[in-house]
């Protein structure tokens, strides 16, 4: 049969209203699947270096990938690639939700917004047209009842939708982009729409989805079910989300508390599963096919804090807003999660900028003078929603805390950079790499900064690895991280969602259901070739910003002061050599990090081999 | 032509899952359309005397109009009947909203549901069929998101829908029912389908309405779209919706501020529509077709409140939550409005209470050993949130507050019942009868107590009298609200909204749009006669239960203490003359104020006629 893969672009310059749709190259198409890898070509050929983040000529791709809309599991993603304004490198955010699949049924695989509209507009695409609407009387609104206002106006209620909050609208540089209650939350997506004045996308579209060979597509998927309904973590996960790992990392001493000067507390158990688990209302999902129903609404119903419902919050939240601010009230925290989507933030950003900025409170380097007022102490969670809005809106102390970390430690200096918890200006994600030596280089040497969204495969692997030592170690390392960061990649790329791709899928069942969908004969060697394009291209769109070794660098705290208490007690982080491995295993220059020209070529990037020689 | 008049009634026992579906009795039907005279009728028949509202026993009906689906401008509605727990009456409470059509949609005008279920659950019905499921995961939360998730779980996301928050959950007396973003307000319909464990209802229908003489129906639509463009006040509407008559309203000194101590103010100019306006950011309706867009969306963009964004406020909820607690601040009241939305709470009847409150502190009849510290000043906008989410949950101070206006005085005692500003204890509408006179017999002989409802034709009648003293007058006043009670009743049981009845069609424009609709010939004068028959139902209900003379009264603020300043300075209520003229024009016994047994016959009500007889 003849292969299914292409990808469909639409293009639209909200400066002139211009509208343009394209096939993008087979040759591209066939070497990056999709989603995430193939947005990172466009990215790299489209944003030169040196482009301003909030300027008018960085763009926003939405990507989605050859899966979303057919039955493979967890299938039903998207991505967002720009230029990040936090990091000011390379940015992929990623949701779930029905957005990615509605956008393939109108006929488009990929979405590149350019320009800047004069006023605030949404934009309403379906199969065969784009309607670019005024948004004055949206702009300011929360994003859920933006979108409801949207489905409203446009007389569908089943529009699927991508959305920014008041964050995005003041550009605070981790501001999320908000699809019904998901977020494409790291690294200020939601920032570049606020600036380009867009405040919202609706797709709805009744094109078929088909896949290429139904048969070998059929049983691929179908071994997968299989396989999944076996998974031990899947289970768990069916049962309380991604809070189910908390528990384990707070005993394994990898939980990052009061901004990672501890990681292990007792009083963290007040956010571990068992505690979640009784404000559970139901299990849900992104949107189906799903096996995992990590997604779970959650509802307040006493206390200070009845009537917060949200969907959510999922490991990462709890981590940031929670342990790291020393703040183990549920309730609380679940209505932080839902301001911060309601707002559009970054609940990551938010909450390692809080701890940190609690952090030099503690210790005297900022003042009440400084917080206008606010005695901003580790574990006040009445603290919480006052500072999300304020954030959002960028006034008061939230408009130091809408700077992030790194910009944080700048103005506040006095020695606070050593605990300024972020990799290249993004705040690091729920794991202390102290406790898991790999998790140093996915925070070190990460494309879009601390991201932690490749780092689930590593930690796991050294958390539950036979051997309690091993995590401590730096051995293999540079390997077990390689592979992490290309796994991640073919999967963000097909799109399917980290948790069966990392805890179900191997590479040749991924291989099976992509060859079955695009008519391509996908080995499993293929899916690692793809990861590590996909994986260089992002490091060459960094170094051409000006990455070099020195950059891939964590926060003084991991590398000098050791975990005081528990399991992980006097371990700090080795990063020296565990560079030097990791660059050898990719093939990068050990001295400045930049991607070998061999490899490149091997890889089929003879363009980026170019540029990569040329840069000094 | 046959006549298309038919009430399709369904019912359903919660207690035993039962579900029947009936034709009412032709006659009944003939005699009193539809909506809420039928309601009366239904309520009548089978809440029998000394029902507890919060029993098992009471019934919660919802009554579609003829018009509901129909071209009729202001159709959209649905009405909600029930014994009040707030006042122990006969209950009326009207929304707008799409959940009438959609109900006719669905082949029946009226649902009836009776009993209890055992554990929160919820309705969805469909053309041909009912289902009732778990609503347990959704028990607590805010009617926004309740909404927003059964139209996920049920896959449909037209489903229309009616809901209670936490107040009705909660059974606080003046809990609402909220559809979207419109209350059933008044009352406390929401406290019975709470005590029936009754979470929300959906209704999705894809039958047609016709109407039963097409042309005769297009012409008398026509006639009034053309009337009520010439319209000077729905042209007002259109740019603020209700609040444009809250400018006059104070000019003229029928403001009620600071709990009705002063009836004109020169803060209350903050409340102003041009204040309003500059939080508008979209014109919006019910539901079409309508062309008074009354509904102003609005949005608050910077300050304490930003991000807040409400349906509203309208008049009676910037009159209450506003003027009554000596509130102007704009975004506060946008923020107050949307919660008490959200938590499914009565907008005038926490407001009232509220200001209740703030004067018996104020006094010090509580303090703030009664009040758990509150500190509770007229003016002050910040406790706002936190009362409207602790009423709503019934705890600290919101457990009194909860119980409204006449329960609290009663509690307080002092004398505070001399400015409890409540009629048959439900909170009063926002107009000081010391100002206009008609409005005094509007409030104190109300079917459903101190109800806004029935008031406005009466004080627009008085406020724009050519003579000014006009409204001081007691002259005529009992003819003019006898008819006003008549237009409301016949409006209401067609359904269409007070804006378009009362400003835009005459008796004979609605009476050619009935009758096209449902093939009955009615004339102007028959439209007289129902209105009346639903007013004696109403009030037979009433006096069946108990209502005599003396509980036709007002409060002794404003039969004794006069307007202290503005354009009503020193004017009190003279009740009694008012009420003999009123009962005699009604027909009603001048002593005990039972409808007369001739009037009863001659309206063709001998049952009721009968058992007014047999009252003691």
């Amino acid at each position: 049969m003849a292969a299914k893969i292409r990808c469909h672009q639409l293009r639209i310059n909200l400066s002139n209203g211009k509208v343009e749709e394209e096939v993008l190259p087979e040759q591209d198409v066939e070497m990056l699947i999709g989603g995430r890898s193939l947005g990172a070509l466009v990215l790299y050929d489209e944003v030169p270096v040196g482009t301003e983040p909030l300027g008018e000529n960085n763009i926003l791709i939405f990507s989605a990938g050859p899966l979303a809309g057919t039955a493979a599991l967890g299938s039903s993603r998207y991505c967002v690639l720009t230029k990040s304004p936090l990091t000011g490198l390379y940015l992929m955010a990623i949701s779930g939700g029905h957005f990615g699949p509605e956008l393939r049924k109108t006929g488009h695989d990929m979405l590149v917004i350019q320009g800047r509209a004069e006023k605030p507009v949404y934009l309403v695409i379906s199969n065969g047209s784009v309607q670019i609407k005024d948004a004055g009387h949206l702009w300011g609104m929360p994003t859920d009842l933006a979108q409801e206002i949207i489905k409203d106006e446009i007389g569908d209620g089943k529009a699927r939708m991508t959305c920014i909050g008041a964050a995005g609208e003041h550009q605070v540089p981790y501001a999320s982009i908000m699809g019904e209650r998901r977020a494409a939350g790291r690294g200020g997506a939601g920032a570049v729409m606020g600036v380009k004045n867009l405040k919202a996308i609706a797709v709805r579209g009744t094109k078929n989805i088909d896949v290429a060979d139904p048969d070998r597509f059929r049983k691929a998927v179908k071994e997968t079910i299989r396989k999944m309904a076996g998974s031990a973590q899947l289970s768990r996960m069916v049962k309380h989300g991604t809070v189910t790992f908390l528990d384990d990392l707070n005993d394994h001493g990898i939980l990052p508390c009061r901004n990672f000067q501890e990681a292990q507390t007792e009083w963290a158990k007040g956010l571990y599963s068992g505690v979640f688990e009784d404000f559970i209302v139901k299990h849900t999902h992104c949107s189906p096919p799903c096996a995992t129903r990590c997604s779970k609404l959650t509802l307040v119903r006493s206390g200070p804090y009845a009537g917060a419902v949200s969907e959510g919050p999922e490991y990462e939240t709890l981590y940031a807003i929670g342990a790291c601010c020393g703040i183990a009230d549920m309730p609380a925290l679940i209505e932080a999660d839902y301001l911060c989507d309601r707002y559009g933030l970054d609940t990551i950003s938010f909450g390692v900028s809080l701890a940190f900025a609690m952090e030099c409170y503690e210790k005297g380097i900022i003042t009440k003078e400084d917080t206008g007022g606010i005695e901003l102490r580790f574990g006040d969670a009445t603290l919480l929603a006052g500072l999300i809005r304020d954030t959002a809106f960028r006034r008061g102390f939230g408009e130091i805390l809408a700077e992030g970390t790194r910009r944080m430690s700048q103005r506040f200096g006095k020695g606070s950079e050593a605990f300024a918890m972020h990799a290249k200006g993004m705040e690091l994600g729920g794991y202390d790499p102290r406790g898991a030596k790999a998790g140093a280089l996915t925070f070190a040497c990460g494309s879009r900064g601390g991201c932690h969204h490749a780092g689930g495969y590593p930690w796991m692997a050294e958390m539950y690895h036979p051997d309690p030592k091993a995590r401590f170690s730096i051995e293999g390392k540079g390997a077990l991280v390689k592979r992490a960061r290309e796994r991640r990649v073919i999967a963000d790329s097909s799109i399917v969602c980290t948790f069966p791709a990392i805890l179900g899928y191997s590479d040749a069942e991924l291989a099976g259901m992509l060859s079955g969908a695009t008519g391509l004969d996908l080995s499993e060697e293929d899916m690692q070739i793809i990861g590590e394009r996909g994986s260089n291209i992002e490091r060459a769109f960094n170094v051409r910003e000006g990455l070099r070794r020195s950059w891939d660098t964590l926060p003084e705290r991991l590398l000098k002061e050791s975990v005081p208490a528990g399991s992980t007690k006097s371990q700090v982080v080795e990063l020296e050599p565990l560079l030097d491995d990791f660059y050898s295993v990719c093939g990068w220059d050990l001295k400045t990090g930049i991607p070998g020209q061999q490899r490149l070529n091997e890889l089929g990037l003879p363009k980026i081999a170019r540029d990569m020689r040329s840069v000094k």
